[in-house]
């Protein structure tokens, strides 16, 4: 039976860095050379990163990017990897429109070029405004094996290119992905892949990209496929990663070229004969997905090191509270960028109570972090005195001179601000627009509540296996959440328990659910439509809160939009 | 030949107030019943609004809709108009899914509806992300003649509806629209209508929306065009407005009915017979697009207004600076709101000029707003002192100061704060994020500099011509812009020449060409690199910018995307 060793290049590309992507794609190409590798696969649009968005519709960056490709072409051939054929996506253009593309460079020119033929516009997903669609497949064999191409969503749906290259006859597919992280994605991703490999009655490889990208991070979990639907190999998550598996394949797959279905088949031969017989590598172990807590924590590291790192900044400022917002956002801080990174201010009102100051300066200490105390109180009875303030005017005065103490700060340093705000408050809008929702990344915006307190105890107890500190302070975990912004204040006194609003807010965002369905779900009448107005009325402020870690389908950004003039409220009795 | 009075009710729904717009549709076909019409047409989504956005995802808000759409019917028969078929649109939802939709109501019930099918993706519309197209065509036989609808962006794009409308045969087609104002749009329109009544072979009766809703304003533009291309006659812009129309036809189309292209026509007689001959109106007159400024100038005012009270606020405050862009701001509140809802803060610094109070203070005058006086150099001074900052810090702190203290006039008092910036400086990051950037709604977000001053003349014009006292101070529109950040401080410092600026930002930004066109069009290389660079650094601060009213294609907003985290540069000699 024919042998393949197959190279999955699981790499972080940065958005637009045509440069800088063209030199990944180098650098992982010398690596499966090394290991011997006869086919190496990158992910979706690996040239120019991916999402471009608009980038998408700009001319000149369309041409630079196939320009990229072609000279990448020869930049690989003069390295000596000119006989391994590499699978590159980058973006295209021709007279219909731009291109979401994938080529197969091989002895310093493109052998085939195909177009992505689902073009997703859900979700995060834009594509239709951006893309036009191809309809024509082209394989390549490859020692003796026919090998064919689907692009990301490609596979996501039913029908299309898998069903139309099994008709006419492939042994092997690759694609090319990049998927966004969600939580617990894998538990969709495998058996879908499992369903295309049985489908086109051939190996499916999966190449998803690593990384943080504005709000999207991806978490690799590429992977082989047998025809079977047996997993036969996948990367670990959220690391670059060079897979490395010699196939052992029937061959001898149809030949079918011209139209399949919708699809224009073409075939061209790269090396015609099977490969002499040799001894394959051990094939590597299958990757465990990483445990719940542990994924996301890994997904929130990457995503803030990764826009920190891709912006040009090197190290970040926000106010340490004393509280578990600030303390967990410390922790993945530190994680993604080290604690010498990280700069806490703590800054003290008249309503702060001891306990603020003393936990911060402990979750400093923690984590290694710089710290300084900053009191608030000069600057508040300025605005306070000469404006005559009082009730919610004073208390957000508070949180906005927080936010221009950090926003000097960075200014004056080069630090970025973050945000340290959670979904739960978002949903709800429990925040202060020009105060703490001050910054240029949130790293836990899509992370409701109470998954903030179980994350925060998970990192303790690894830290304590790993006989380490515990970076966030116990204090932190297990005291009573307060804005501390007038006496006693306590976020019970505004918000239902997290518990329970979580609870409600999941069905409500997550699940799409209406006022009835609530209802019938047994949540108390009043909660709900407190609930549900108070998310109704926060779109403005969500819409004006930084960007942050994506980990659920539905987090709050691009791809969430309600108008903010709207009379829409969801109906129930209580209003009536 | 059969006659037919057409009423369109160019009217100005509000997003999501199903009530609201239900009372509106009885009141405007009350107005059409009283004038004697025999059918009239109310604007794409009418009972809705448009755009709903995500609204159009929510199950509970669709079966709303249906439901609405269902009781109107009854509703309009109650109050006596049930005789009188009335084409209303709203969103509908089957086991496809959601759809743009408009139904026919006619004696209490609904007698037809059709799908929206050609759904636009580009721009501000992202309906492929919402709705399913449609398939089918329901031909309305109403007094002896033929009456065909089309959709919006159904008449925008070749073949479709219009063509299966005109091979199946009609007499008339009516067609709701939510189609956004952009600057000379009706230069578009007027020929596009025409080229499709003559497809059809048969009039034309268009009804547009006015009035704004979040980015969006509507200027209504409604009209009827003969089958010979001739405009009949036209509403005038953004007023609500219900024009009605004699129209004598032919009659005797063609009635074929089932498959004709991809469209299903199905044909319903309301009433078999044409209508004695009666006496016809005359013609109202065709009003004349507004000239160009005037045209602007109102699509400022109403995306204002409409903001400011369907967000159920009543007045505004906001910086004056005594500069030319919280000037023109503040005319245009005064013309939206009246000056006594317009609250304006001079907010001193030590750099402030003595012309900034005093120019502020005539404004205020001029168009009767209430004025405050609101030193920031106490506030400033702490933040200074206590942080130690120097340079930009020290420059942004002034900024973010006055904000703070916008932020607590409006907490205090109820006002919304409005951002002065304009479409120029957004482009090229010329503002302090958190500090003038700091608003609700930025009026003059998609104006560029050079056209702020060409309409703070024509609108000053506009008051000599009428004997009134023109609202701009003459001094803010002659003297030389500054931010007054810094002793001496001019605009010219940091930025090229605004006519040069605006001149390469068109290029760049409107017409989306890359930097080699725009060597290649005559501009400084050295300038062009400058204030590229500077585009494709704001992309953050844009993002962060506050809504306003879109008058161009591309507005910086929800339909302009760029990844923040970006390598690309447009590539030039001088940066190698």
């Amino acid at each position: 039976m024919p042998q393949l060793r197959l190279a999955l290049a699981q790499v972080n590309p940065c958005v637009g860095d045509l440069d800088g992507n063209a030199d990944l794609v180098v650098e992982w190409t010398r690596k499966a050379v090394e290991a011997g590798a006869h086919l190496a696969v990158f992910p979706e649009m690996v040239l120019t990163g991916y999402p471009v968005e608009d980038l998408a519709l700009r001319e000149s960056f369309a041409e630079a990017a196939r320009h990229a490709v072609e000279s990448l072409a020869g930049r690989l051939a003069d390295a000596g990897c000119g006989d391994l054929p590499v699978y590159v996506g980058y973006l295209d253009r021709d007279e219909v429109g731009a291109r979401n593309a994938a080529a197969v460079l091989y002895r310093g020119t493109v052998v085939a070029r195909q177009y992505k033929h689902h073009l997703p516009n859900y979700g995060v997903f834009d594509e239709q405004r951006y893309f036009r669609p191809g309809a024509s497949l082209d394989v390549l064999r490859v020692h003796g094996l026919e090998v064919g191409m689907v692009i990301c969503e490609d596979i996501w749906q039913d029908g299309g290119p898998i069903s139309a290259l099994g008709a006419a006859g492939v042994d092997l597919i690759v694609s090319p992905n990049a998927s966004p992280y969600e939580r617990n994605k894998d538990d969709v991703r495998l058996p879908l892949l499992a369903r295309r490999a049985a489908e086109a009655g051939a190996p499916l490889a999966y190449v998803n990209q690593i990384g943080g990208q504005d709000e999207l991070v991806f978490d690799g979990d590429s992977m082989v496929i047998g025809q079977d639907g047996a997993l036969l190999t996948r990367a670990p998550q959220f690391v670059e990663h060079l897979t490395v598996l010699d196939l052992d394949l029937p061959g001898g797959a149809a030949r079918t070229a011209g139209l399949v279905g919708e699809f224009t088949v073409t075939r061209r031969t790269l090396t015609e004969s099977p490969l002499e017989p040799y001894q394959a590598l051990p094939t590597p172990p299958a990757a465990e997905p990483l445990p719940d807590q542990a994924e996301v924590w890994s997904a929130l590291v990457v995503g803030l090191r990764d826009y920190v790192r891709k912006n040009g900044f090197e190290s970040v400022v926000f106010g340490f509270s004393g509280g578990i917002d600030s303390a967990v956002v410390a922790a993945i801080a530190a994680d993604a960028l080290g604690g010498d990174a990280v700069y806490g201010v703590s800054m003290p009102s008249a309503y702060s109570s001891e306990h603020s100051r003393s936990d911060a300066a402990d979750l400093a200490s923690r984590i290694g972090a710089h710290f300084q105390v900053q009191p608030i109180g000069d600057m508040v009875r300025v605005f306070v005195d000469q404006l005559g303030l009082t009730g919610l005017a004073e208390e957000n005065v508070q949180a906005r001179c927080r936010g221009v103490t950090l926003m000097a700060l960075s200014n004056q340093h080069g630090h970025l601000v973050l945000a340290t705000g959670n979904k739960t408050e978002l949903a709800v809008g429990y925040s202060t627009i020009y105060g703490d929702a001050v910054g240029g990344f949130a790293p836990i915006k899509d992370v409701p509540k109470t998954l903030v307190w179980e994350l925060a105890k998970w990192r303790n107890a690894e830290a304590e296996k790993r006989g380490e500190v515990p970076p966030i302070p116990e204090n932190s975990i297990t005291k009573p959440p307060s804005a501390e912004l007038r006496p006693d204040q306590l976020d019970s006194d505004s918000l239902p328990d997290y518990e329970v609003l979580d609870a409600v807010l999941d069905d409500y965002v997550e699940g799409d659910r209406g006022y009835a369905d609530l209802i019938a779900a047994g949540f108390d009448a009043e909660l709900v439509d407190r609930v549900l107005r108070m998310v109704d009325r926060a779109e403005y402020k969500r819409r004006q809160y930084p960007p942050g870690t994506k980990i659920t389908f539905k987090a709050f950004g691009r791809d969430r939009r309600l108008p903010i003039t709207s009379a829409w409220r969801e109906r129930h009795p209580v209003a009536h």
